[in-house]
């Protein structure tokens, strides 16, 4: 029986994503690290999406990644390259990677690697460059390029000593207690980069960089809230790794989006990206913007909600509400209402208000359709125009559609191979 | 009408704990900042006792304290000195102070000065030992004795230099930022030791110390989540005080308990201790210990929920519940029923799943009285023998006849004033 081939397989998929122990190895750089990055290659969220249609912020990073590789020298010369045709476009998810909001990821970027234990896959993931105006919001001015050579050249060099002393850390242990901790790894990750400020802090002490860059970099991290969302998504994304090409499957295993379309993968369905129309977010906007200002959803993050976090876990991090909008019961009904969509409750992320419930963990395309429940994910809104930055935050849904098309592939797919 | 008079005066002094602005300002020594100490002082948690009524982990303190002082060689030798007479034994509350547990401070100890700014006042608490075998739980080995001598000479010089780098810290807004991510303030300070440790990391690297120092210093702080208990202590102390005097007011400004005997004061009846027997905490015991091995509650630490965390704000921290005992819903209770005996919700710590309400503040002997609920209590429990360390923790309740004797004794004063 067919439904029993599918039971076993998610259940073989979801085991997949709940053994995982990704784990933080080091700091490397995108160009060693990545494989197959050369200097004209920029790595984008979200599923595959050429120049020409790509959204503002989207366009922004890439003009602001050229112009921090020394390709460009400003707009006009990065735009013009960028339809040269000498540019290869790639989403970060063809390359083990993930990056939020616009995720462009340059040779020379330092990047997070982190291990899933279990099973030997690596994620790669940028270092959170802060909040205002930065590169992942589309911002490409100069204290943008700035910051990210500081990063290059002093944040990076520290972590990687910093970790050469302190050794590996467990990131499923981490991401563990800050659920514990207000936390839901996608837009609420204060206790996390506290965690692991106070983690790395007597390996900082101990590099042989200066005092003053010690500080430094202490205090840039201190100054960041969202620097540890930068390994949550890498934590999850080599999580949910190992369940591709599990035959039969038809649990999640990618949600992105790139600013026009959101994609998301299946298990049983391999490397094929099911996309649609991005939608606009529904949240609060800073002072001075309105929805109007909006992009469309973008980036990488949304694989924190794919693995049982983010959106999924938000009855654990109430405060959020005050970000995205809504009131307490709203959180706790949205993850709630996933475990109707999905295949089992986490067995490392609990939600202290829903009785330590493990979150819900492991989407599956049938039961969306069949509920109509979509996922819903916590973000943060980018300006529709290149250059100008992070607008609000608020909450969104993919589009139905790209369960539709899955589904109906994965039906294909049984038909042509004898099964239906 | 003196009800009128006595809701004038409880507006007024729940006024006064809402407005204060609990700021940590330095890093100083018993013997120098807290008035009239001497060498011979030792200062205890709790309503004024003897030694000879001393509960076993408050004499294993008083017996730490000597010889940490160099006053006894040993064990008999402080036991012997602690009954001559020539110590002078006082509660923390007389002077300004405050400690977790047996609250033992001595004259060498270093102190955290934390000054309420809209007052003026401030309050004084030594430094968190962290946890296993140390002073506060009765402990006095030799492992107890280095490790206070290394926080003398190492860990408190590093953080009063720190201090005069950071400049003081806001301890209110930091409070409530806690309370946002899973702290109560007394039984669960992870995220409160966390932020203290983010917060003073970038100072600590700029100090003149060795990179050994400054290491040692950061994994002392970040071994221990309790670190930052000794910070809510007395920034609840410092903001409490302001309401002693108020004439008419039946809101406790105190809570403490030294092991022997729980006393509460009440801001209309000045510095007079209403006592009684303290209570056997009901909680979870560490592997090979039970209820028969437990002290009675003992500790300041209850000005925590005097001035409205700790167990009032229990909702807020619901992981607490797998260290205390019970189910989330009861931590949620728990919060729910205070209203019920206090004044007002506090403005500053807002309880997320109880939708942003404010803590419950300013108990009232009355209300107490009338419903016969009593304020609750999260707290460690220490073992009844001197020298063997804690064994658990749980919730406790103040004795129902502290209430009773102190509105008496509040009506005996309105009686003799000729207003009843």
């Amino acid at each position: 029986m067919i439904a029993e081939k599918i039971a076993q397989a998610n259940k073989e998929a979801v085991g997949r994503l709940q053994s995982a122990q990704p784990t933080i190895v080091g700091i490397g750089t995108a160009g060693k690290d990545i494989p197959g990055m050369t200097k004209k290659t920029i790595l984008h969220a979200g599923p595959p999406v050429t120049w020409d249609k790509m959204s503002g912020p989207l366009k922004g990073a890439v003009i602001g990644g050229l112009i921090y590789e020394g390709l460009a020298a400003n707009k006009e010369e990065a735009e013009k390259l960028a339809a040269s045709g000498e540019i290869t476009f790639d989403p970060c998810h063809h390359r083990n990677a993930v990056g939020p909001m616009a995720g462009v990821v340059t040779y020379s970027m330092p990047v997070w690697i982190v291990e899933n234990k279990t099973f030997g896959n690596k994620a790669y993931c940028t270092l959170n460059e802060g909040l205002g105006k930065v590169l992942r919001f589309g911002a490409y001015g100069e204290e943008v390029i700035t910051r990210l050579k500081w990063m290059e050249n002093t944040l990076a060099p520290v972590l990687k000593a910093t970790l050469e002393l302190s050794g590996e850390i467990d990131l499923k242990t981490m991401i563990a207690q800050v659920v514990q901790m207000g936390d839901e790894g996608h837009n609420r990750n204060k206790a996390g980069t506290s965690l692991l400020i106070r983690e790395l802090a007597p390996y900082i002490v101990k590099t042989n960089f200066s005092d003053q860059v010690k500080a430094d970099v202490l205090s840039f991290m201190h100054s960041n809230d969202h620097f540890f969302l930068n390994l949550t998504m890498p934590a999850a994304k080599c999580a949910l790794e190992p369940m591709k090409g599990v035959k039969y499957s038809t649990l999640v295993y990618t949600m992105a989006r790139n600013g026009t379309e959101f994609g998301i993968r299946v298990a049983g369905l391999g490397d094929r990206w099911f996309t649609a129309p991005a939608e606009i977010i529904q949240g609060l906007y800073f002072p001075g913007y309105s929805e109007k200002d909006a992009n469309p959803d973008i980036g990488d993050s949304a694989i924190t909600e794919t693995s049982g976090i983010g959106g999924f876990a938000m009855a654990a991090a109430i405060p959020i509400v005050q970000f995205v909008g809504g009131v307490p019961q709203d959180a706790i009904n949205y993850s709630k209402s996933m475990y109707e969509i999905t295949e089992a409750e986490n067995i490392a992320y609990k939600i202290p208000v829903l009785d330590f419930r493990g979150t819900a963990t492991g989407i599956d395309i049938q039961k969306v359709i069949e509920t109509g429940i979509r996922p819903i994910i916590n973000t943060g809104i980018a300006h529709k125009d290149a250059g100008v930055g992070q607008v609000g935050a608020g909450l969104v849904h993919p589009p139905m559609k790209c369960f539709e098309d899955a589904l109906e592939a994965f039906i294909e797919q049984l038909e042509a191979e004898g099964e239906l």
